[in-house]
């Protein structure tokens, strides 16, 4: 959740880039006016897409080779180089699950770790249709499913539930109508 | 939140070292049978202490030489090498807040980040007292502060609050009345 990080200063050198990860070193001035190397890890930006379909929404069980158990997700998937991030969830929907879009909204931008340099763009997609079958890569094993808004608002009863920014909005809708509302008008109508 | 990740697997090797961070690969068998390098990141496991003095509560208002504005937080740091967590917990609550605990609970052990080997590990440390002044480093600028139960059900109305675990828990418990007392009672008093 954390926004308030500055970004990666001019002096800041990568010292190490491997297959997803890179790690940058700079020399940071203290409060007492020593000097310490501060350092940071970079990583490709990630998408997430909550595809609506009607009134219901997309959600995946998914498996990954080096996780012991399967786990919801929503559609995404890394940015490629230079790639803008509405361009990528577009590309990974219709990649994972088949479907197109011709009504986007970016839902949220945020940072979760201090010390990475890493955005997670959610975006929502409204009213999808299905344009073809969907096409995996090696690494995935992927089940989509249909849930209802009821369903939606309870993903994060399961402890295994990641996405802890949009777990706190459901939670807080769970409770109060009002959130309820405006979040079901976000995802189901124009605005 | 994800705990469902699997070890790194004997045959990980770490390729880089850093200050903080190190890079580890290792080959991954995927489901069609090709192998691909997997990469994760490992850093030193954090504590963070919720420090219990009467029937408040001690936050921290904290600033930091790569941050740009200041943000809350509770005492805490990094398990030096081989150091366990509560002995990490022990030691970071009296060097930034001066007190000491006779009673400690290992309240949440948790795995941010599914591609990074990190454990925050958070304590309740009951009844503190003051042993003796708080001794910073000299990337830190800390003010103590304590706060009642009812402000700290609301620290995640705060969008900088960082802990997305712990503003579940919170979110919950300020709409739920049960989950409030069962959080009060773990919080106040011995268990």
């Amino acid at each position: 959740m954390t926004t308030n990080v500055s970004p990666l200063p001019d002096s800041a050198k990568r010292v190490f880039k491997g297959e997803i990860f890179e790690i940058w070193q700079w020399p940071q001035q203290m409060y007492d006016g020593s000097t310490h190397t501060f350092e940071r890890v970079k990583r490709p930006n990630t998408v997430q897409v909550i595809a609506v379909i009607g009134d219901q929404i997309l959600v995946q069980e998914q498996q990954q080779p080096d996780r012991s158990r399967p786990y919801f997700s929503f559609p995404g998937g890394r940015c490629d180089a230079e790639e803008q991030p509405l361009k990528s969830a577009q590309r990974e929907l219709l990649e994972e699950t088949g479907l197109t879009s011709s009504d986007w909204e970016l839902w949220s931008e945020r940072r979760p770790v201090t010390k990475m340099e890493w955005i997670i763009y959610t975006y929502i997609a409204r009213n999808c249709v299905k344009e073809k079958e969907p096409r995996l890569d090696a690494g995935e094993k992927i089940t989509n499913r249909l849930i209802n808004f009821n369903e939606f608002l309870r993903l994060p009863d399961d402890p295994d539930f990641y996405d802890s920014w949009m777990a706190i909005m459901l939670v807080k809708a769970q409770h109060n109508p009002a959130a309820a509302d405006k979040l079901r008008r976000q995802l189901f109508q124009k605005v």
